[in-house]
């Protein structure tokens, strides 16, 4: 009988072992054939690893196997001797002795994407419809790593203030957010719906465990091609209990922000170089009502006031832009949205019914969070449904709660993507997504 | 103009601030009532909180507020005096001073289930149907509870060892894995599929990362409901590069494992005792052939082999009976399942094709992992769709990463719920889901 035990360490090394133990002797490593450099006498074979790139010397002679017979996109194992190098990607390179070859791509098969360039300058498109080769850029899957980060940050944050991780389900009976942009199919019978958040659910786990978040999917059929919409997409989510106003949430945000960006800087310094992303400063983020926010930048930039209950997406980049200039931050929290643009489990502000105890984040002036006080109370909510001409009996699993008793409670949402987005300066959420889905994609 | 700055001290405490600080003096607590027991002149008011429950007690006369009115399903903000008693849940009492109702549940409402009963004793289907109240008793919630630490404890040891974590889309054009069990859906004019794994994304991610993992949920039509099935679960995945063997994914899982469980014993062992769950053991775990299995089975147990290429429920029972009476061992990997069952992806094993090199993972004889290499060469990939009558064209995209070079590797999926499932020794995956899913259940 064979027994597994675990992991036996590997005579091939990784770039961090190498880092840790000096520059000297023989070693073997594994990697990617990134690229090759032919200089006639010399060539330099540029491994692609996990952790970066790592250049190797092919020396006509020295190294035991035919340069003619290397090619980018082979995957190899090499033998040679460590030598510091300054100019060398991670300040140290390897002499060949010997190469092994694992794996080949397919035979006379060229990259379709300049993969090995510093910056590929390839249309958005492009590097989409090569998504699965455009990644392996050393700056492309710097933006995803940077974006691990960004979720490990959420969590740790989250995790440290009481918060408890749940995973709700994504097909669903429901429809939450209400409205038509939302992904219908058959499930055995009859209709299910894929969630456009985990609204119903995380309040109902505050029920359970006070505070609670949640990493994950959420989908909306959104039917416009836009650069800040997409189909599916990841959203942080946390809801708290026992809150003494949706100001207490806006709180736990700015320090969670805050947590995160000091987060990437100790953890991901290397892809924060690499793609040279300025963390923004957060000491505190002005918050704003609704209607005051948009006086304000009527009066500054002359913008007449259209809808006084709707903020189109060029008053978002205005009020950005007042913030910025004003007040030099990045953030603006706006708040009290009008009653008809929230949903039915918003809390109306009791001094004025037609706004809500709500917020929007707006990072470089767009909304990367939407957040807000909900209803605890059973017969507040069966009110607010019947005078929105819903059905109260279609929600009873929801209103189970209500009946059964919650506390004061509210939460919010982050789109991942948008928040990388705008770190990173981008123009375009597909940027900063691995695998976009919109109206017009879903390959790959 | 306002500014949010972070979160700010609340006067009132958690469990854990109080059994840091000693047991003195007044404190403000807010927690829902979970419970009264009224004892004539004094009562037990318990609050539930999110780390646990407080034991409150009610005076007459010393404590401001009239016992009649308070009610289960309340949630309060109370001042009393902190009091060391060993008979305490948490080994500390508060006696009310004062009770200030925060919200109330719907009046006249009397809760469906007994949820401050230690054991609930009410039927799957009951605790189901109630799943928003009845996750609210102490031991529902402490299973989620755990299963955030086998969650938690995944991505620590993922990230120990070097993986990336990523993010690929639900909503996907193709079928990876065959077969009919897949939800489909409209897709603005075309067709959508939702992933039943993230397979072809997380080996495309080994070409970017090398090393890959997702914790995400996964989609299957199943029609049939059993006590193991779900139609939504959450797989833990990952993916690995540079493998010299599928034993080294085995060996990986091993070590998973064990850091897993010893996770869990040190941040968990409250969850722990309370659901009064005993870690297994894991040294190392025995891996048999799957051929040899049924051999070994039928020999010791006189079940005849009826399929040699198929293994059914009641044979992986008996192949985890097998290896608890001969080995000690809660694990067994059963390897080189036969190539008909298992994917087109699967590599074959080189000394007979009709078997690959996979595994299942059976924990106390059910599985819980499927795993094992992939074909990383081009032409070996085609001509297997090929010969399964499978059109390439279809899998341009899956394909792109084999035609442009791919490293030998392999990896796997946990059902999360299911080892959550084995782990407690439960009858049903249901009751180690927060909402699950299947044929007949899409609610709450």
């Amino acid at each position: 009988m064979e027994f597994i035990t675990g992991i036996q360490k590997k005579e091939t090394s990784e770039i961090s072992d190498v880092l840790k133990g000096g520059f000297s002797g023989d070693i073997k490593m594994r990697g990617y054939i990134h690229t090759i450099r032919d200089m006639g006498e010399l060539a330099f074979v540029v491994l692609r690893k996990r952790e970066g790139l790592v250049q190797c010397v092919y020396e006509e002679g020295v190294t035991g196997f035919p340069l003619r017979e290397l090619k980018e996109g082979m995957t190899v194992e090499v033998q040679g001797l460590l030598h510091g190098e300054e100019r060398a990607p991670q300040g140290f390179e390897v002499r060949l002795k010997s190469i092994e070859v694992l794996t080949s791509p397919k035979e006379d098969t060229m990259l379709p994407i300049p993969i090995s360039k510093w910056k590929m300058k390839t249309s958005l498109e492009t590097k989409l419809n090569y998504r699965p080769i455009s990644l392996r850029n050393i700056r492309e899957r710097a933006i995803f790593k940077l974006q691990e980060g960004i979720g490990r940050g959420f969590r740790d944050f989250m995790f440290s203030q009481g918060f408890t991780e749940i995973r709700t389900p994504k097909l669903v009976a429901g429809n939450a957010e209400g409205g038509a942009n939302v992904f219908k199919l058959e499930y055995f019978g009859s209709k299910a719906f894929l969630a456009q958040s985990p609204q119903f659910y995380k309040q109902t786990m505050v029920g359970v465990y006070d505070r609670v978040f949640e990493a994950a999917p959420v989908f909306r059929a959104e039917k416009h091609n836009t650069t800040r919409h997409l189909n599916e997409y990841t959203s942080l989510d946390f809801e708290m209990g026992y809150i003494d106003g949706f100001e207490d949430i806006m709180a736990m945000e700015t320090e969670l922000l805050r947590y995160v960006f000091h987060f990437l800087k100790e953890a991901y310094a290397k892809e924060l170089k690499l793609l040279e992303v300025e963390l923004p400063k957060l000491d505190s983020i002005p918050a704003v009502r609704f209607s005051e926010a948009k006086v304000l930048i009527s009066e500054k930039y002359g913008r007449k006031i259209k809808n006084p209950y709707d903020l189109e997406p060029e008053e978002e980049v205005l009020i950005g832009k007042y913030f910025k200039e004003e007040y030099g931050s990045d953030f603006v929290f706006v708040t009290h949205y009008p009653s008809k643009k929230r949903p039915f489990y918003a809390m109306d502000d009791p001094e004025d019914h037609k706004f809500t105890l709500s917020f929007d984040l707006l990072y470089k002036g767009m909304e990367i969070t939407t957040g807000g006080q909900r209803i605890h109370d059973y017969e507040m909510q069966v009110a607010k449904m019947m005078a929105r001409g819903m059905n109260p009996e279609a929600f009873t699993n929801f209103l189970m709660i209500h009946k059964h008793g919650m506390p004061p409670h509210g939460g919010l949402g982050i789109g991942l993507e948008r928040l990388t987005m705008k770190l990173l300066d981008e123009q375009n959420v597909r940027e900063t997504t691995m695998f976009p889905r919109d109206v017009s994609r879903l390959e790959p």
